[in-house]
């Protein structure tokens, strides 16, 4: 549909969607930068979902039962701040508008969860916010079939582009979905042809449609710019009983002289193609102008979901007390209060057996302890289930046909499955955890940092953390995973050394509110080496001293993880030497940075000599071997400097030198 | 087909691939880990593929023209070794297939490129296979349309599974073949049904066959152990002007008790499986026995390809001399002579001019001289041409009606551009670089680490290093991503200051046989920093003094890339205040650990107290600023510790506090 066509069948819709354009076109040219094709291509898909179809509040932006709009294609983040300015929302500013991209506005280059109601993640790395939307998806169909589709009842909706679509990730989301048969997911392709480096064509022929329905989804059409064929195809997906894929036609830079190339993508900050293009919208107001009947007519869009917002009110206040009480803490975050006891009853059973195991076991007893007494858990694994020990009795699996099963499947797909955790996460109500190899860090790590960046508590529980892994060789063996999960700023890496240091973990992870955890677990068995109870959460510190020395202090051993018993072995040979030597457990290396320096100086006092070991590479070690009052010249590290090789796994400690021996060896070469 | 009615049928056939399977078997069973299905359930199609279709010869491994092989699906590694044995290559003796899986062995767990002939990649980290080989037909495509199907003229299979397919990157490595029309790529699925956690289904219900054909593949299917059916496919495959996917059904661990089963997919170790399993192949030999007749077939397989090889050489003899030792060179790796030369002409006419220019501008003037000189550079981007500056004006591009452009425009697939890229480099002849946001480091993470493990040497480049990105905010800004690339072994990350250092950290790159690099560029303008014309490469020694202190030495202060002109202005400030200051430029902190003590001590000498400056975290900077004779609590650190924000560059550095003003107060205070 042609604009004249639009304004003349259309005129109301017109000037919404107008207000839409103009505004971006004023930000964009503001800030001197940003997006503007974009917006100005979706204008009318987003007016017909904002206007017509979306359940939101913008007094209530994080109502629990609010359909959840994503814009995964994150750079048209002036489509998503134009529509929550226009319907209300009450931090979304014409001021933060003006202020588009500039230093401490809500208006970021790309939207930034957390920066204001109604923007209900980060996106901006492509096909981010389509694999999230699965995980939205995931929770929403968990928490219908377990409280019921009084108090849960809502859709997903999300606009995509076509970088979106081609990164890998989006394969990854799309097939999930497609299995799981998420029909409240609906996803609105702007098919406008056009990349950075010009028409989708040049790299990419893929058949979008075909695609996705070869995934098992449900594929309608429309005219991007036509409302009453955009709501005709929204009506159609919203019957489906699969996921929906709508592919909206658009030209993208809709109406200016940019409009259909690679250029119209970018920033049109041109003064005489804005005021042309204004012109040709017939939009005669100034820079930011929204004249009265288009904002009233943006007002009352936005002042639609408040009556199902206080029906939906009235039906949880309903819901029986306890059940009520569970669904509102579950969507606070707060951990029952039992979760404590849990933990601290197998610290005691830890203390009293010393079991002798693998971490990545000793997790799967901590999670058969709490799973049962937090329903808000979804546990999951990247078809590594029996090796990551992920899948406890009690959980039953999420399929279609069992909407109440709490463990997902996620198949070969780690970066999707890591997305569709952000997601969950982000909805809420829902607590995600899920497995793979730690080496496979690699391929999640997008969904990842973006855990981080957005200060969500997803957990990652890593699995074969080192090359203890053995004989599947050096492209299954983490090296420098611990260093690029620790590099990462607000991420906890918890390096376990037994079932107490596990429970521990876990019991940090599980209560976090705004970081994620990253457990980096063992596949071989490991003996216990706390072997005294203490209720209280010694990992929370980060380090502390495990075995203090007996003869006079000469030397510190820090470890982690399973390397913790090769410190205690070195130890008690140079005790018999009569070197003095504690030992330091350091489960958490960003936790202990973050004591204060008191107690930091208590667990690593000046003078001994230190050495760090770790079977991975020293990089992030050196601020505890050679810092905090260290002496000059006086560290060393026992751990790897390469790539790692297939072989049993004690032959390959052995081959890489990380071992007692090697480690008396170091400290007796530094005294 | 039933194992019945197929030794009935084909008998010599059956035989072969029985050889397979029972050396699995033994094999598996020695090392008691392993996977045994996959090779029992592909053994059928790899023995048709090698018997009838593979050009190749296990007396020239690295013959430039042999068709490639790629086991994507690495875990049935297996299958490959008993292939190389069994045909001949001299490496693979019956003792490595019984040391399977020990130490110091070429017969890894995975299949590990450089351990044996015939091993063209890593695999085993699901889809990467199938990924490189994208990059092995671009190379295949691009040199036969340069130079000729007398000397370049080979197929390209890969043998790929359920968990290949699930992957991300496999939908990126599909349309970007099926985009580029890559008809001599064919992969042959493994369809099987199973994988880790059970049926496919419990995951996944794609159609594979659409989905290919969505992406611009052809598809055939067959039985997958009907050796007629089998060959038929692959018949109609060559024949087809795009990409082929054949569907091969087969039964993983075929013939035994754990046939179609998800137990099948490990290590079958029973005893008395294993024999059951030989019963029912009526194969009464002993472990590793292979009968005299089987290994004559097999042996005959391997000779087939002589033929053709010698053809090959006297059609090479035949080209004239000069096109030939281009020919030889470009696959020895070895660089022209001039490229030195024309490094040193920049190199002058930089430090003539000291342009004001990103280092990403930069990188495009080296490009521009080096690329019509290295006819073996191909180029790319992944939907960030113009951002990057990674496409010179001589390259053309390469299309499925252009084949000998240069410069592939990838889309938005950074994962998939990465691991075509390491396919590139290990079919040899060409040298690929290619670029996205350096924040996209995540994305191509999984890839990038095998260039690293591999050994090849792709170039990376990576503009928009830092916050210095500006409005597109921290999505797009990296700041843990410097550690990252450094926490890898063999990778050598530059950080650029200038055009002289972009100039040499490029000669580095494109003269590094078994190295991969990262080229960390600035999207801002920097001022030259490097004004004297050394032809001596200082880059190479990782870290240099750029600026003597003028009053008595008090400080050094280290920086990389654009932070060293922040460097220079805080030494210029503290010299007004008497405080002899020395600039240390660290381009590449691996090249800087690598020489030897006296230089390192040369350039980081006792005394001074040091401040590190680098607009990313901290984390690998302890050991320049804490060790290396640093004095105990005399050294600070200018940077990042937390995720950017988006805002003008210039305000997020004063924000952030990296300025010279911040690094002045620093050293001031530690003095």
């Amino acid at each position: 549909m042609d604009i004249e066509t639009l304004r003349s069948r259309h005129p109301d819709h017109w000037k919404l969607a107008c207000a839409i354009r103009t505004l971006t076109l004023d930000a964009v040219a503001a800030a001197n930068s940003g997006h503007s094709g974009m917006p100005m291509g979706m204008a009318d898909v987003a007016t017909v979902l904002f206007g017509r179809h979306l359940k939101f509040d913008p007094t209530a932006p994080n109502w629990p039962d609010r359909d959840r709009f994503i814009l995964s294609a994150g750079h048209g983040s002036m489509l998503l701040y134009a529509l929550l300015h226009l319907t209300g929302y009450a931090d979304m500013t014409l001021d933060q508008i003006k202020a588009f991209r500039q230093w401490g506005a809500i208006t970021a280059g790309h939207p930034e969860f957390g920066h204001a109601g109604g923007i209900e993640t980060t996106t901006g790395p492509l096909g981010q916010g389509i694999a999230n939307a699965v995980g939205f998806a995931i929770a929403e169909e968990s928490l219908r079939a377990r409280y019921g589709a009084k108090v849960m009842n809502h859709h997903t909706y999300v606009i995509a582009g076509d970088g979106c679509l081609m990164e890998g990730v989006s394969h990854e989301a799309i097939g999930l979905a497609g299995k799981l048969e998420l029909s409240r997911l609906i996803v609105l392709w702007d098919n406008n042809g056009i990349t950075i480096d010009g028409k989708v064509s040049i790299s990419d022929m893929t058949d979008q449609k075909a695609r996705f329905q070869a995934a098992g989804w449900d594929v309608f059409e429309c005219d991007g710019h036509d409302p009453e064929d955009i709501d005709r195809a929204l009506v159609k997906a919203k019957k489906s009983a699969r996921p929906s894929m709508i592919a909206c036609k658009t030209h993208i830079a809709l109406g200016s002289s940019a409009q259909d190339t690679s250029k119209g993508h970018g920033a049109l900050t041109d003064a005489k193609l804005i005021a042309d293009t204004k012109a040709a919208y017939g939009w005669p107001y100034g820079p930011f102008e929204v004249p009265a009947d288009v904002r009233e007519g943006w007002v009352a869009i936005g002042a639609r979901g408040a009556a199902a917002r206080a029906e939906w009110e009235a039906r949880l206040a309903a819901v029986p007390a306890a059940r009520k009480t569970e669904i509102e803490r579950m969507f606070s975050g707060e951990v029952p209060a039992k979760l404590g006891a849990a933990i601290r009853k197998l610290k005691k059973a830890a203390a009293d057996e010393a079991p002798k195991l693998a971490t990545r076991s000793a997790s799967e007893k901590v999670l058969a302890a709490v799973n049962p007494i937090l329903p808000e858990t979804i546990g999951g694994s990247a078809d590594l289930t029996g090796s990551n020990n992920t899948k406890t009795a009690d959980l039953g699996v999420f399929t279609p046909e069992d909407r109440k099963g709490r463990y997902v499947y996620y198949g070969i797909r780690e970066h999707g499955m890591a997305a569709a955790m952000n997601g969950m996460a982000l909805h809420g109500g829902v607590r995600p955890y899920g497995g793979t190899f730690m080496c496979f860090t690699d391929y999640a790590r997008p969904a990842m940092r973006l855990s981080a960046l957005m200060g969500i508590p997803v957990v990652y529980v890593m699995t074969h953390d080192s090359i203890g892994l053995g004989e599947d060789g050096p492209t299954h063996q983490p090296v420098e995973h611990l260093a690029i999960s620790r590099a990462t700023p607000n991420t906890w890496v918890f390096r376990p050394a037994d079932l107490t240091e596990v429970a521990e973990a876990w019991e940090i992870a599980l209560t976090s509110q705004q970081t994620p955890s990253v457990l980096a677990l063992s596949r071989q068995n490991l003996v216990a080496v706390r072997k005294t109870y203490s209720s209280a959460n010694l990992t929370a510190r980060g380090a502390y001293v495990l075995a203090e020395s007996e003869a006079p202090r000469k030397a510190i051993l820090i470890a982690t993880g399973s390397e913790v018993e090769i410190a205690i072995k070195a130890k008690a040979a140079l005790e018999a030497d009569g070197i003095g030597t504690r030992v330091v457990s350091m489960p958490c290396m960003e936790l202990f940075a973050e004591q204060d320096e008191a107690y930091r100086k208590r667990v690593l006092p000046a003078g001994p000599v230190r050495v760090g070991i770790e079977a991975g590479v020293r990089q992030g070690w050196d601020r505890w071997l050679l810092g905090e009052r260290a002496r000059p010249g006086k560290a060393d590290f026992v751990g790897m400097s390469t790539f790692g090789a297939s072989a049993p796994y004690d032959r390959l400690y052995k081959e890489f030198g990380i071992t007692a021996e090697a480690t008396v060896e170091k400290v007796k070469a530094l005294l």
